[in-house]
């Protein structure tokens, strides 16, 4: 509840520290320059009045414009770059004899005076946020400098240690957390959108519902990445089971099956830094002692990517007959009076045919890089998990009619298959998957038919899960 | 006071992760071997099973005996270090192309396996304090592996990154802390010895004392350095006046005068990681925004290379002149009876004698780098602060009279001087003082007369302070 | 942000206490009678295990429909009544012989079997709030038996002492607030509607708004009474300026002037336990202190009664004349195109009319105890406010114009009135006000000559103010 | 941690108020008269200005000496009484028509205004503790003045209300409490005195060491009542098992037996008040929740009347047979060799017939209401436990062999039991024993032929049990 104090009181030390410091540093006469701030913050004054100099230069800093924001960017990455010379010297010195004393020289002339900039600009009160923001300014710039992804590397570097998991809190999030922070829920969860108060009541106050969030300590009321949970008795095969009212199945009786229908990553800032595995982690735990009932543990994920690879399909020349066969199926699901007004027999020949290519898709289909083509997926095998389940019309939703033709997928998190899954998924590329979902492919159907002879698909540059992760 | 609980909690969860994963992990086959681990925990497994590993791994480091930590520091030192080849193929190719795109992979080359390797453990619950303890156990191998002046060096690098400054919580220690942090208070404190509870409550419960301490979010009842404040009418000239009781001068009226009587660092695998000076800076803020009649901020510092120095004085064959008398002032201040069996005459002496050469020795006598021999002064001038006065016989404790000949002195934070000074200091050595001080170099003396001839002295390698800084 | 947690503990814990405890309490066989576990608790039995038969008749209270209720309330009526005969016997023996002795004797006979009844049904964790939703169930039983007056008797006496203003706790309502709390702001709002949380936010999250509540320790997100506040730079004169959007009037300035716009109670089962006056009281110091700018404490108030009153004078056969020229104002007053279509010089007329009217139906209209018509008015006057202006269309929503004719009125809390205020209303009924208010009466309008030698009026049964204060 | 921050936030609000609020109230002209305070809280201008009234008044108390404390409560007691001619009017009209009209209004008549002087006094920030400190003084008073009694009777039955078990909060204490409550547990301590702060750590920080107690809302950090809790595997038959150090027996096994040594009293101005029985039951079911192995929740218990009743029997002239065994058996014990140098015979003797005669002690002596002489048995019997063991020199120390003969007890808290035995204690006396105990009752000794033969002993006044419960 003392959170707003707390910073009232932070905002009311820097207010102090600036006081008490030189007026010449922030009248008019310092020509208002971010830049000038920043070369004083890194030299010896920065030692002496370092808290009172970021603090300005954080607030000039937010009063830029984008225009001004790149051109502080391309300043450090120009002007607060490790020293040329120094760094070929030292290179030369290791090739000539390379010790762990030309090692440690070496290295130390690598160091970038961007990483001791940023980690004094994080003396002043409630600068991690910022910075973090700041990152999030730099990952919109269009990237059509190189340089600048040297100044993205520094902070990647430094974000990297300083959101190390160990420093990261798990909170429950539920109808006694501040709204500060429960809007924040609302504005950034990113599979099902919610919507307004009532729905996010819904989705945190029943006794079978759960969020957990981390969140780290000097970024007081900003999750980092947050889940949404369902208790359930059974492994739900369609979003609405979770999504709508009343519950009812679970009354009188203990659930067994935890359901993450939902993970979203909440600071653009952090991008790259992964926190939603441990997350997942941490959060088995935490049910796993706080309801003992409960025994399985699985996700309601969406498949972003199928309709596009779907379209890639249809589209191959080389494979004439799997295309005709897959432009067929899209047919019928473009039209207006799909699902309703179809016949039984259209129905079954879409689900036979959906179903053996989802499959394919999930098993088959790879990167460049070797892995799935699917974000979601990649981002649960990787963590261990396996692919258990492929439901057809999951989600009837608009988006997910569009992305994914109503598909949605359960992955399974059985803790004693993890470590297994992961190391054969990171060092051979296995997906994990339960033999139901490896029937799948033997379906006898046409678009079976076609896709056992289907060469592997070229795929999309493999993205990198950003907002959405389940 | 919810500490305790959230320790039982987090080591409940640890428990639980452990349990959760496969056995061969723990069992005696896995040779109960912490470098097998190690070897774990960078490779896949810790990525999928990271935080059992880092358990694991810690708890046996814990039952390791100091030979077989050396072993495990060696192995850190010889096997996770960065592969010596790709390190010279990055350093040629950089040297043959200086690009930024050879300098990216030259500093991907040069990353430390060990900075992951320590980063990975940190994912165990509470391990931060582990590995800072890891560090203490570290420093205090004697340095004969070169080699290990590297893991030494990964680690403070680590740590530099970790406790910034802007992680720090200021919180302050007063009768209403948890005995857990109180206890620490009474071993850490390492200028004036705390004599148990009594003691302790003396110099944190009256109105006119505070303390201060700094905490990492991830270290919950372990202080890293704390300051003792005494609120005060006047400038103290002597350590009996802070320490002894009644505090009767301030009884209806307001203070006007802090005194920083003691600072204690606490962790000594932080060594080398500096709070202090900020510590001081905050609390002259707090001090300032909650009590807005204090106008002087003071401390009441040893000198605790004083005796040292004059001894090397006296022993210096290129200054006899001057060695004669530094010898014969040390003669009367060997004697059993000194001071009290002095006559008044030989007191007298004594002090103008000792008075001058303290000067010198602040003003003038400096080490190979240009700074000050006394490492409380660097510390404090190297903050800003001015040496504001010389105390003959203010500290007449065994320990003050053997180290100091009795001297303490007042170093000043005069909000509007710190940063003026902290840059002439860095700059150019320039050691802030007041005119009295100054003055004292002036003293009719014959010690005077030969101190002014005395040629610079010779002087210890510059010690780093460690516990106490003041 | 641990209540969930606070709660889901006690409730485990009545839970075990349940399990610990002898069956037959619980069973069927114990007739499921509410009626016959309040025997038992006021038994041995309830000594014993008192917690446990609270929390089961609490559970099984709830359970009840309004009938059951009312014939428990009538059991307690009639069974848990002190004993008659014992009463008359002890009043008997203190007429024979009034002493100290036989005073405690007969305060002893007098002690109501209910009041222990509810100290131990106290016992049940959580039970407070229930007691008090229990007596809000009585007050909505239509008071058809007298006996039941004896029952809220005690309930009131009993909630006077334990919600004695020394156990309430003053918290700031902010956007930091847990949702749970925020969400009975909503509900709780009885002056001017909160629409949603949109709009909640409006008034809590501004730099210029603050709310306050009070809380009692054992009812933990359940506020008792609430005040929202504007910091302004005047004193409003109208409700629009308070509560529309945007509050630019401050930005660069500091606020001189703290307005009340809406105070709530919100447990119905604690009317007639005053908290109010405290709230308001305490909320000026805290804003004093906290904003040392702010130096006029005012309300901006409704006029609940003011319509009624006017309908009634319009009414009164014994002052015919004013009865005429206050129909004639009412008129206008009711015509569709009020106050858009009037012309300059009705305009000119209601306003100088309502005006003087609103100053006497103030100053001079009384109720036959002696106070002023006006509830809100009696309550603030009765805090020692002076009643500062009356504000002609100061709300012209639907319910004001209905009510109040849209008059607002803005009260003064000067501290160093407010004592004397406060007596001379309390001793002689004074209504304290300003020049300008007392002025109003002496307006040169057929309305203020007609007002002029109107008799006193008839006043309505002074009501209690209940939900809205202000 | 952050009480010491609300009670400067309190105490500085109480500042404010008072500068607030008339000068003419606190001057010399107030006449320093606490007296004149209290007439002015229970007047109109306490409604109005209560707080700093009430504030005023405390601190003026707090300089009272003790015969103007007496003074002080005179006046209570004379002239802050029920009004005479209106009680006896209003017990008349009782009896002259015994409605609950009627009785209403004697129930009115009969309110003291102390109560209401003593609710005002509690608007005070931190006022309840020195209301409680209040009684404590008026506890000491002698009791010459019978009027007195009643002022005594109105603050037992306001604290009987604002004390009750519903509003109090377990809390563990533990080496994470603040060292402010620490000491107060060290003081309190009434049963085992605690030998400073090693001592306490002793007793609080080993895992299987526990210590809860109960605090009220507004007496933040003053325990209430408090008891020392030893997890162990048997029940104990001597204190040197629970005290001394190492407590090895638990080492890889879990605690089957929670052992209550200790249970303490804090504040003599709640005498009367008791909270001992709902601790004992709420940390039975505290224990058996966080630790599922706890099978035997039993005491270990001092005797504390036992040598004096023994000396009362051994003077008893009616039963001189009785009286001198008991003698011969005394004076053994009072020998300075006992019980080292006592022979074999002896020591079994001494043995056999003091067992029997404690089992007299407790089954059959019995003070005039019927209850046993022993006050701890009352405490403990009274909250439905059983009489498990006696023990033969459980305690040697010289307050324990002086007052008990070096006995120790075990009461046993069954669950099962609890219900059944108070309330066979309460209606009939019943005390619940082992088998084991009464058959001491058969110990085939002299001694027991003697006291089997005994008349019910003359007992001392049966003494409440004040600091020292257990």
């Amino acid at each position: 509840l003392n959170v707003s104090f707390l910073q009232e009181l932070l905002s009311s030390i820097a207010e102090q520290s600036r006081a008490l410091l030189p007026k010449s540093l922030f009248g008019a006469d310092a020509g208002d320059d971010v830049e000038e701030l920043a070369r004083a913050l890194v030299s010896g004054r920065g030692e002496a009045s370092g808290v009172a100099i970021a603090r300005e230069l954080l607030d000039r800093y937010a009063r830029l414009d984008a225009a001004e924001r790149l051109r502080f960017f391309t300043f450090l990455a120009t002007e607060m770059r490790p020293d040329a010379a120094r760094v070929t010297g030292a290179a030369q010195a290791h090739l000539d004899d390379p010790s762990d004393v030309t090692l440690a020289k070496l290295q130390k002339a690598l160091e970038s005076p961007r990483v001791e900039f940023f980690r004094r600009l994080n003396l002043a009160p409630g600068a991690t946020a910022e910075i973090v923001a700041m990152r999030g300014d730099l990952l919109r710039v269009p990237p059509s400098d190189p340089a600048l992804a040297a100044v993205d590397a520094d902070l990647r570097r430094l974000f990297y240690v300083w959101f190390n998991r160990g420093f990261l809190v798990l909170r429950r999030i539920d109808w006694n957390t501040p709204a500060a922070i429960l809007e924040k829920i609302i504005r950034y969860e990113a599979v099902h959108e919610i919507q307004g108060w009532d729905d996010l009541r819904r989705r945190l106050d029943p006794t079978d519902r759960r969020c957990f969030a981390f969140f780290h300590p000097s970024l007081v009321d900003e999750p980092l990445v947050f889940v949404e949970v369902a208790l359930m008795r059974d492994m739900p095969d369609a979003i609405g089971q979770v999504l709508e009212e009343p519950h009812a199945e679970l009354i009188g009786k203990s659930p067994t099956t935890a359901v993450f229908y939902s993970i979203s990553n909440c600071q653009e800032g952090l991008k790259g830094i992964t926190f939603g595995n441990f997350l997942l982690k941490q959060v088995v735990e935490e049910l796993a002692r706080d309801k003992p009932s409960l025994k399985n543990f699985v996700t309601l994920s969406p498949v972003p990517q199928f309709t596009a690879w779907l379209e890639r399909t249809a589209a191959d020349a080389d494979g004439e007959a799997v295309a005709t066969e897959v432009r067929a199926l899209l047919e019928v699901m473009r039209r207006a009076d799909w699902p309703e007004g179809a016949s039984d027999t259209e129905y079954a020949e879409i689900e036979t045919g959906l179903m053996a290519l989802a499959a394919h898709y999930f098993l088959n289909a790879k990167s460049p890089d070797g892995r799935p083509v699917d974000p979601v997926a990649r981002f649960h095998l990787g963590n261990g998990a396996r692919l258990d389940r492929i439901n057809f019309l999951a989600d009837t939703s608009e988006k997910s009619m569009r992305e994914a033709c109503g598909l949605m997928v359960n992955y399974r998190y059985e803790p004693k298959e993890i470590e297994r899954n992961h190391e054969a998924y990171a060092n051979e590329g296995v997906v994990a998957s339960s033999r139901a979902v490896r029937s799948l492919l033997k379906l006898k159907s046409k678009a079976r038919a076609v896709v056992a002879g289907a060469p592997q698909q070229p795929a999309l540059p493999a993205p990198e899960p950003e907002k959405a992760e389940t």
